[in-house]
């Protein structure tokens, strides 16, 4: 089986990234991946932003997992950034083989070259699985995540 | 009782923001009020950031509040941009008077017009009064908040 590359995403990502995202017991309901518009919209914003980082692991020219990296600066912790991570997603075909740990490892080390001193992301409490893989990879449940839609 | 103001916050107001995130029991051990050499540093990148929105809450013109607000643009749920609280404090005095409340609710309604559709923080565990603050004001406890320190 071929390696994978993890690189930045391009415009033309974009169909592949929002199917993965709509691939999900979560996105199926809050995607939608026949009408591009808006993500397109979104797309421009994350490429103008120095801080963002959307990423795709690209596997024989195709992309099978995604990430989205943010810096965020802060005063707390003697003006620490932080990263967080969000919208993680591997392809159907694609999962059980280590990918997740492989983006989730690239992050890490990504938020550590960018000089970032805690890396966070928050998961659904329905996700049970997920919650044993990030703490497989050193990551500690020590918070809640609260969320209030607009 | 006068009222108080929530403003962007300004240089001259480091020494007060510092202040308050050292006086907390878990930020005691991280913040050294005494340099603040590295926030000031962190500071200019936030002044620069059109997404960060670091705030102080002022009363008789003495800053008695703080938070930091920052936009995420992402792909996900249709290219929703999401807003995230962190970095919340309110000076021992003013403790019980509401001031939290304020704080969150201008964070909430200054997300609505930076266009998020989503607003996230996450809390430590241990604080269980923030909790039911946060759930009083119409968060969710979603979700988990996982963190790994670099």
């Amino acid at each position: 089986m071929s390696e994978f590359e993890i690189r930045r995403a391009s415009e033309d990502d974009l169909p592949a990234i929002v199917a993965m995202l709509a691939d999900d017991p979560l996105g199926a309901a809050r995607e939608t991946p026949d009408d591009l518009t808006p993500y397109r919209t979104a797309y421009e914003q994350l490429a103008a932003d120095p801080n963002q980082h959307l990423v795709v692991a690209v596997r024989d020219g195709r992309p099978v997992g995604t990430l989205q990296l943010t810096v965020v600066p802060g005063l707390s912790r003697r003006g620490s950034s932080r990263s967080i991570i969000e919208a993680v997603r591997v392809h159907s075909d694609e999962r059980g083989n280590g990918l997740g740990t492989r983006l989730i490892e690239w992050a890490v080390e990504e938020s550590r070259t960018l000089g970032c001193r805690l890396v966070q992301l928050t998961s659904d409490a329905t996700r049970i699985d997920a919650h044993r893989f990030y703490e497989r990879l050193g990551f500690e449940a020590s918070h809640l995540g609260f969320k209030l839609q607009l």
